[in-house]
């Protein structure tokens, strides 16, 4: 066994299969280029702040730069008994350039070292998650230009309850995902906060300055308190539980393009590229990946799960339940990226059978409302022309008709206030265009909605 | 049966128990005010629009204030055959004024009636969850300008690490807690938006005006988009994870008080106010609440699992699985609330005992980083000297006494570089004191913290 | 404040807002019934063992009898003084026959009291919902009896793959619930454990006998460890995760009924018992109670996620924490119930509409793994015969046609092996009847598997 | 591209980045030898039932025999053109025997396929759990009769409430590890169940023997109803849900194990194969191991929920969200394995104080209810015995002493009940011994239970 650096104390060497459990090196690799730059910048400051000379500066950070450089290469190497991405570098860097390699560690421990890695590695995941969601909108805003005047029934309960214009239908997601941008964006306020300097626990008696290596990193502000800084998860659970808002809006979304993929609905065609078929059923045409990214709902909402399981009831300030962070939170970035890529290009590729949905809202009842709307607008109060209506209905199920089939008699039998443009009324393409109240379907409102939601992405 | 106020279509009676099963008026009774509030601005709105009278506006307002009178003296009763709050309220309004009441559901649904009721909740519950935390920081400040030099060892996985202020301690939390205020506010903004006038799913055919029905509500915004309006509950989610975030720092505050509680700790006694006796051992004094308030943890944690799941996915618009929001929601606010107030409670009559911290300080290895950042001070390669003072502290183990005993010329055969000094250095109240970089344990770092503190209340 | 029974050591009077958190009687005084038979059981072996006199007993038993009965008619009342249900009955009982009553709580606490309370309402409650699975399974069978010949198709990814028995299709969550059945007898085994005599954590002085309080409270075994026997939750989470996992195997069948009631498939109608109107679209007739019970799963995950938590990392023996376990738990059992009862009810009076289903299995490609098989009893590779399929369905969709309206030289041109018989292989009904491999959808195979599973009730 | 095997009806090819997110390989080569195995017994019921011939089964089970000698060495390579471990294998097959390789496909889909893949997998990883359940318990055991005069506190609410024997503390773990290896066992009965035979949903028309494949396969039994067979994950659940319950009871004895290990409780020491230090404190001695374990907890708990989200309300047969079973599972078998392995060992290897908890029984009030009991013994009825121990712990408490402390006037004055004898009865030693009630801490209780635990070893 190679000889461990905080081995002094120590009389019996743990053996090899207990130190790869307690080692982390096999996740928190995927921080290699955030540790380094956090060397990096520690050193420099180190060196300004005169804890160390220039010269030694100078020489710690050419062998950290040779290491980023190797890094980015995928040439570095790493040995499970040196557990961690931490004390691998160290090692490494001391290979590199020699003893001096161990004054890198002045005034600083794993502790605030690896809570500056994990908020370097959010900031860049969280900033990337937010430029994918604006692509999501805007292949949303798109395709919901096209089909401003497409009518689909609207659905309450799966029960069909008014036609809607598609492009309406489409950008309900636009403000769910605006919304996920939001709070991604508001998150920032949370990561955008350096550690560095806290020290173990307690800060450091080297005559450091916080501030310069923030600024050298790029981060907004500092933590206000080392014992607080390096036992701060939060941010990871704030991720977690905005990233399983965008999981479950994407599964509300996969739903329906599952629905609608459906023989009983066929209102779109996935495209080939994110279908696939069946090894024993050669007609299926099977929509894999919406499937897919609704099930990994699950996975993102486990993350979440196990974020909070780990924090319950630890006292401060570091315990090393706190590893057990990384895994959850690496899979849900993961798992995120992917489905909002795939989402996005199964979007973009998707046939709409508008012929089909025209064909749905002229075979259903979903133009009721729109005849209880009429009598009311002829003065009857509403629950009278509602149960008007409801019995019209009825009426129609009974003989297998819908209510544009109905013979005028039987309106005017039902009330004295219907009259002949009742059956205008009743075109879905009317009921959809007259909804122009602000955020409704009306083609009007749809339109100007359109141009509101272009100021957002 | 009482005849449902959407009965025409049906011609078979519910049975009464699956009426009970359905019905929520058990538990959305608590909206009963916003509904009230809710119904008050719509027929303003609707008057104003020309839609209905201003006279039939009167009566209608006339009678949903007597309601609410009656309600705030909690006079109304409610039927499970009329399923849920708002229609019990529109029945009783029909009683108190006649058929006109029925004009006050023109140009509104259930749908987007129960989603304002939601937000208006929500944003009175969580403006005050923001009070309730300006208190308890207000409480932990106070506390901590008592005992900026009081100290305590600090603990990382539970072992004694390096002494720390106890003010910088009980400051970990001020910040956890400025956090999830953060948070809240943050989430205010997708709270405030008023989704009234986006009916069953798709908007009217009435000229309503929805920003004049947000401005009487207090909203500062409107919904975009009436799908969306109606379906969206991820406010709710974003506040059930808020709340998860701050019953966690509640729980790890509370794991503290419990250790310090108890006999091997005796850093804290909990008043007898918030402490309980055990019937069987009358020598106990437990700490109940804390205990409590950490059990609560998993509730608010299992509301949050819980809407996650009624959403996943849900197709669009409305569906009756939303009704599951309601109990859920009110339960985490109720913990919440109660968690807060008794915790607050808890720490304003807390007994620290001063005398036990500082004994414990003065019996351990907790200076040791010290000595190694001393040796450094000297010249020494931080890993090196850590391995002298490793040595020096298994040298201490061996012979069962700490550092402050160990004769010098024991650190001078372990390096030269010791001086005399060392022993000044060794003290806790040095230890404390010198680590004033920004944010650490240093009395003077402590006091500017505070300084700062006091600005985010 | 009245008195508490354990306040001798206690100087400050708790607030009754922090009496009111702290306190359970608002909810464990549903354990009422359980709590005194214990207590009857208890007093009746004290005696027993001479450790206290059969007068002594008769007049305890005789109060606790009494209270039993006013419990049974709703005439006891509680107080938040007493905190809990154990210390309200012991004050109820001192009241009724005077100062003796304080010797029931000799060789016992309320660590064990409580558990043995949960332990023997779990016991029926456990038992109860077998009972109630069942039933539910009994309109299963029923149903599927008469639909053994009826054919809808088969979907996976909610793409129509092979027709089937809709028999089959419900036999399958016959299955489904078997196992929760079967999983929820296992559990018994871990609840019939008796854990009263255990004291508040290390057993007692006395010379109890514990065999004989189990025996008569109907108790198959005793706790071997007392210790383990106040602080075991285990049950409880064991009872949710099988609680879980019935409410999944629900509100997959719950989604299936939302689905075939939608006018797009059509193939069932919910009774009007269990449905619902819209206040604004007439027309409608939403699955309401399958929406509901789908949306209720959220609910029994959070519980089992909720007790999860609590017992977390919990250092042995109770913990106030544990207090947390009775809402979830309580939760989880009504929502189970009534999810249990309302779905059976919905099952027994559904309409199904099989000449839908038959129409559906008639207009789709769900025959095409039927004809893939015939070229594979022909002596074709199956991977060879699948892609020939593949092509002819493809063939019939850019014509849009199905495969019975192929004309067959264009089967003969795709391979020489096609005869004139492949028409009548092509029919549904063929297609389904030919399946009778162990546990297949053939008529024989599913009136078979119909026997088995009566076998089962 | 390659061909997919599936490629018949597909015009457009996937493009590599989508085929990545939706192909399992990646983690599905997990189950490569369970594969292989139920393709050997697949093609070996074929020929037996005449639906291939023996020839050709015999070529067939060569190759597989090839492919299974290449996997055990690490040999095999596959490709994420071929999306699965299925397919990947049958391509590999074709490699190695040619075209018939295609005919091991007859009467088979991957749906049943990849089912009875996880089902021997599970089989034989519960099996092994049960086995590293056995090896904890052995050492609980082992330990605990070296510990049965051990006397340390006894807590509740982390308040020191009586003395106990640590072989009492110890075998508390033992029952609760022996719940989990009965629920373990218990599962097995709903694993053991072969859903080969099922086809992709409905059976199959070829004269297969379901229950010959089994037995090839060592299955206790057959699925009985194909639907069920193919989307039935309850089982995955369950051990999730089974291995969380380890879990939790890992992370309770790991709590204790923290605290015994603390400054303040010195308890026991963790061996040092089993800690760690710190790169920043050289005295340290982390409980590591014991903390990553108590951590490792919400990762299981995860796993858990993300497959109970991923069934909620999946309509039959199989959808590709199921495909998300895989790696939380095979996440959570990982973490038992090495939490088990790892815990197993430190305590194995845990030094016991057996003086420090001497000392800590010495100096606390933990005999208060053994006085209570004393005066209850001289005719007290219990809460005033009760009553008058808590005035004199509170005497004791305000003199700053312990009951043994307390001169024999003070108790006269407290009740003339009292004799000189009382002194003796209060000796910790005395407590634990007196209390041998079944399943108590008494030493004779112990030692009997010690017995009867080494039966279910």
């Amino acid at each position: 066994m190679t000889s461990k650096l905080w081995g002094g104390r120590f009389t019996e060497a743990a053996e090899q299969w207990v130190d790869e459990f307690g080692a982390s090196i096999s996740f928190d690799k995927e921080l290699v280029e955030e540790d380094l730059a956090g060397s990096i910048a520690h050193v420099t400051m180190l060196s300004k702040c005169g804890i160390i000379t220039e010269e030694e500066a100078e020489t710690i950070r050419g062998g950290l730069k040779t290491l980023l450089k190797k890094a980015q290469h995928g040439e570095l190497e790493y040995e499970v008994d040196y557990e961690d991405i931490h004390l691998n570098l160290e090692k490494l860097l001391t290979d590199e350039v020699g003893p001096v390699g161990g004054k890198l560690h002045t005034a600083r421990s794993r502790n605030d070292q690896v809570a500056t890695d994990i908020h370097l590695y959010m900031k860049k995941q969280v900033s990337s998650f937010i430029q994918q969601i604006n692509q999501l909108q805007t292949v949303l805003v798109s395709l919901a230009e096209e089909h401003v005047e497409t009518i689909l029934p609207g659905y309450t309960h799966l029960q069909r309850a008014q036609p809607v214009s598609f492009a309406h239908h489409l950008m309900a997601y636009f403000w769910m995902f605006q919304r996920d941008k939001e709070r991604l964006t508001d998150s920032l306020k949370r990561i955008d906060l350096c550690p560095l300097g806290a020290g173990a626990l307690a800060g450091t008696t080297f005559p450091i300055d916080r501030t310069y290596t923030a600024q050298l990193l790029g981060f907004g502000d500092i933590y206000q308190n080392s014992l607080d800084a390096v036992s701060d998860r939060d941010f990871l659970v704030e991720f977690c539980s905005n990233a399983s808002l965008v999981m479950m809006h994407l599964s509300r979304f996969c739903e329906e393009l599952i629905l609608w993929s459906s023989q009983e609905f066929q209102f779109v065609e996935i495209s080939d590229s994110f279908a696939t078929g069946s090894s024993m059923m050669p007609q299926k045409k099977n929509p894999d990946m919406a499937e897919l990214i609704r099930g990994k709902t699950g996975r993102v909402y486990g993350s979440l799960i196990s974020l909070l399981t780990v924090l319950k009831g630890l006292p401060l300030a570091y315990n090393k339940d706190m590893q057990e962070d990384k895994e959850p939170l690496f899979d849900a970035v993961t798992t995120l990226r992917g489905s909002l890529s795939i989402f996005t290009g199964m979007l973009e590729s998707l046939t709409v059978r508008k012929e089909n949905m025209q064909k749905a809202v002229s075979s259903d009842f979903s133009n009721a409302t729109e005849l209880a709307d009429y009598l009311v607008s002829k003065g009857i109060p509403f629950r009278e022309s509602h149960e008007i209506v409801g019995k019209l209905v009825l009426n129609c199920i009974q003989k297998n008709i819908f209510l544009l089939d109905l013979p005028f008699e039987e309106y005017l039998a039902a009330s004295p206030c219907f009259e002949q443009d009742v059956f205008e009324v009743l075109q879905a393409k009317t009921v959809v265009s007259r909804r122009n109240s602000a955020g409704g379907t009306g083609f009007e409102a749809v339109r100007a909605a359109l141009e509101t939601a272009k100021t957002k992405i």
